[in-house]
């Protein structure tokens, strides 16, 4: 069900011959009605041409009614011309919805440097749109889908309301030449107000996928799109009430649902490893120093190999850039205390290093860091670096 | 020769018996009289406990006479007793050989966290001191080797002047734990006042090693030293005088040499990657394009696997955080030009990719990128991500 499991949402999937697979390519969410929409987009200079069409939509208008997704082609690279092609592109699809042009939003996936295959897309458009369902989610979660092994979708409930996403890809590049994109779609049936949207995404939506890390490299087309229908009916849910507690909550679970299947499938990964740092001076520098671990290729190597190496974490922290006083620092892997006052504590040497090994035989690693210094807190979600990651990024063939 | 090519210099390296192969591990370079010395250390919070040493010893003098090299132990992570093992070594080294023990530095590579070996290094001291030879340039080089297939040595002279050089080690972790060390020690007879020789240091010196990223971690025990004998005799060499730019230049071409070993050396590397970033509004935000580049797990593994992959480089510039205007960057991978105008041309899709792909059949592989924007420039030092990699990182047998 995923995007569909909230009222006033349908959705089909179709496949339109944009990748050589010929899997489903092509993906189309509709609200019944202009709905309340929110974007959080990559911040690669090199943003793609959906990326910059839909953040300009976005900027000028807190709603939407309609988003096509296509995979095959990240139309990122192409100038002017993939301007041109995707507006080409959603002014198709609201003419065959029937919709204002401006309330169409677009997202890609696929090759760099390419252009999108316009006729291809075009041709399916009306088997698309005809295709468009309640029970459609599955479809779409389906058709946005580039290496990942699966479709990723969650749902959740707080009665009257529901919330619903579906996402695709992450960290990872196909033999043929594709860049990790991650594309999120959101969705409730919460009665929002547009402006409040905006606030959701970037309190509740963004710290959980911010926190994703997989190769450190940010895609030119990554994307999160919220979308609230308000087809539960019922007041308008304000900040600061009961109402918006709930539909946070809800929210927060489909994110953190979505954002741990990325990571279990990033390809090429073994562990998913969790880091979570508190006691820094500032919740900017746990995060530089979650990210420093979580992205290290020491680190995510050492995972790899079940190898418990205190020294590299040590390493990780120390270079981050962030402020802290070293001899505050402190460290496990697991339930194993590696780092304690700055230091590899002897306690860890003489008896603790077969426990460490043992964590690290677990599919979900936690690495926890105490800065010691204060109440700044962040997370990060990286994984191990394999000899599978290299092979499926540098084995491609034309 | 290197490091005793510059007269005044003697040096030697033995087995202390402080790494398990059985290789020589203590390294010993004196000059003949104090001499003017600098260093340039890293960046890591967690600097190891000779690195605490030689720092704050050159802050305080910019003159020195020794420094003792251990390969086994980094002596980091090591707290406090790392602290009281290191002072303990260069008063037993001082002592030896009858100097102020404020004129002897310390390095250490190796395992981080482990105690010093210092029992077995005392042990040999005496023979260590009674090697010290104007031929011991090459024993010294191999002693501080650890995963090092082989020593980095290089000479340069200017007549009268002399310029040796010696390094080990970067980027590469041996089986068992060893972090990646880069230790470079340059020596000249130049007679060059104590107080400029941190001018040669910074302004010669660093951009060199500066340039240089593995894997992107920067070690806890990362030094270069630099020394100046004086013994080639004659006026002091001064800022801006003939002889001046001829030192400069020597140690600039030993620097140099020794870089290209260390990345040539680097455990898993098939490919050097050297990457030239030019018209960047600021040097900065040349040097940060060029480490994104050089430092991209995408990048890095399409060396790897021979993939002329253009996205990959886009999306590593707009991702680096540096300020340019996208539409004007231009890049080569060799002479072929495969970004223009911040895409990715028509005529590399179409007649370039096998040229590019030609390019990354060779050992050194330059990748030039054109912000087209102001003077800026700067340059970095990569190797690509192969399997190698991943296996030497995660192999680990305690």
């Amino acid at each position: 069900m995923s995007v569909t499991f909230p009222r006033g949402f349908r959705a089909s999937g179709v496949t339109a011959g944009m990748k050589p697979s010929g899997d489903p390519d092509l993906g189309l969410l509709v609200s019944d009605e202009p709905c309340g929409a929110a974007g959080l987009f990559t911040t690669n200079v090199f943003s793609a041409a959906p990326v910059r069409l839909s953040r300009s939509r976005l900027a000028r208008s807190d709603s939407a009614q309609a988003v096509i997704v296509n995979s095959g082609q990240a139309n990122a690279g192409t100038g002017v011309r993939g301007d041109h092609d995707v507006e080409h592109v959603t002014q198709a699809a609201a003419t065959e919805l029937g919709l204002d042009e401006s309330l169409v939003l677009a997202c890609s996936t696929g090759v760099i440097g390419e252009p999108l295959h316009v006729d291809e897309l075009l041709r399916v458009l009306p088997a698309l749109v005809a295709g468009l369902s309640p029970d459609g989610g599955d479809a779409f979660a389906r058709a946005i889908m580039t290496t990942d092994t699966k479709p990723k979708q969650a749902t959740a409930e707080r009665t009257p309301y529901r919330v619903g996403g579906a996402a695709k890809g992450v960290g990872m590049i196909a033999p043929d030449l594709h860049l990790a994109t991650m594309l999120v779609f959101i969705t409730t049936d919460a009665p929002i107000p547009g402006a409040e949207i905006g606030t959701l995404a970037r309190e509740v939506v963004e710290p959980v996928f911010e926190s994703l890390t997989v190769d450190g490299c940010t895609s030119t087309n990554d994307s999160v799109l919220l979308l609230a229908s308000g087809a539960a009916g019922g007041d308008l849910v304000l900040p600061a009430t009961d109402a918006w507690r709930d539909v946070s909550q809800a929210i927060e679970e489909v994110a953190r649902s979505l954002v741990l299947q990325l990571a279990d499938d990033a390809e090429g990964a073994n562990h998913v490893m969790l880091v979570e740092v508190t006691g820094a001076p500032t919740e900017h520098d746990a995060q530089i120093v979650a990210k420093a671990i979580a992205n290290s290729p020491l680190v995510k190597t050492a995972m790899f190999g079940g190898d418990p190496n205190p020294g590299r974490i040590l390493q990780a922290i120390g270079s981050s850039g962030a402020n802290f006083l070293p001899q505050s620092v402190a460290s496990f892997i697991g339930d194993v205390l590696v780092i304690e006052g700055g230091q590899i504590p002897d306690e860890y040497r003489e008896a603790g290093v077969e426990a460490a090994r043992a964590a690290l035989g677990e599919r979900e690693i936690v690495v926890a860091v105490s800065l010691g210094q204060g109440a700044g807190s962040s997370r990060a979600l990286g994984v191990d670096l394999s000899y599978d990651y290299v092979r499926i990024n540098a084995e491609y063939t034309t």
